[in-house]
């Protein structure tokens, strides 16, 4: 049995460290978490013995480290093929992959001026930048539902596409973003998870 | 038989285009490439019936769109396992799958200071945080070499880790970069290739 450890930032705020964690919890995989909280003296301290790069997530494996998101979620996917994180077929895991890759370096309009904040709630007038990125997402997210029938991006198991735009539904509750029905759905399915709620848990006590 | 064709940008500047198509060149897999000149009208006109996303590059095999310069490497990986694009050895496939997510999205004051020019040779002043960020290269690429031998990061093969970073070169070699003597070694390596020569004899036709 390996162990898998995550290493994560403040649930309140860390985008990028959701993704691996709700994936983790949505796929039954059990592993343990070390919280670490950003922008500290600490965390400046002791990242390094966890993360050549410096940031979270990173996913240690019985002493292997795989840092990022994203190859964090590869090599799950790797690990775990009977759980189908990516979906089977090679033209719909070919895309699942674009998206998730455009998540990945992409959105910078929306990442700067939606920053993730689970627990805030605010009225802002969004700039036309990061409305475009907004624009994006519900059409990449259409078409997607509507290609494979939802109610997760590919179909009926949540999957690392999933896992990439959690994150982006919390950013479209948090700034109230008004959504086309289809979208909105999403959101509803994402944030009705049992697990999205126990993100938030997490969230709510850090910031108190 | 498919039918691979690859959207690119200007050779001179679009570092993401360099990357699938200098790992297709070194591969040996043979596909067509429709040049499309960055920031212009036709460009504007004509990307979307090429990319959802609006951006190069951008694999089409026989009619399925790929875009994102990682999902093409994922997607050319699983096509031509008989190429090794990946490492073989699971801890050294997660660890180059690593450096690759950590080049796809970080690396942001190299990538703004340091912006790929292939024929150009400046000498300006380097931020400090670039100048960090050029460190964090050197040390990911020292400890490959050592960790897997050379001449490339993970090996004998030319793979994808290394087409991740082939842009890096070059805008090492643009900008006059200070190297230590490893690092220089790789940036011979690969400045040295054929294919790298060849990408920028089309670089230099389109800067005249």
């Amino acid at each position: 049995m390996s162990e898998l450890t995550l290493v994560i930032g403040n649930k309140n705020i860390s985008s990028w460290s959701f993704r691996p964690w709700i994936l983790l919890k949505q796929s039954g995989i059990s592993f343990q978490e070390i919280p670490m909280k950003l922008y500290t003296p600490e965390y400046s301290a002791s990242i390094d013995k966890y993360s050549p790069s410096g940031k979270v997530p990173v996913l240690n494996d019985s002493g292997l480290q795989i840092w990022d998101s994203l190859s964090i979620s590869e090599y799950l996917a790797e690990k775990f093929p009977e759980k189908e994180l990516w979906p089977k077929d090679t033209a719909a895991r070919a895309q699942a992959r674009s998206i998730v890759a455009e998540m990945h370096s992409g959105f910078s309009a929306m990442r700067t001026h939606l920053g993730m904040n689970y627990c805030g709630r605010f009225n802002k007038e969004i700039p036309a930048d990061a409305l475009k990125d907004i624009t994006r997402v519900q059409a990449i997210w259409t078409h997607c539902l509507e290609s494979h029938g939802g109610p997760f991006l590919f179909g009926k198991k949540f999957g690392i596409a999933d896992a990439f735009y959690t994150p982006v539904v919390s950013r479209f509750l948090t700034y109230g973003v008004e959504l086309s029905p289809k979208a909105l759905e999403y959101v509803n399915t994402i944030s009705g998870l049992v697990s999205y709620q126990f993100w938030g848990e997490g969230a709510k006590a850090e910031v108190g």
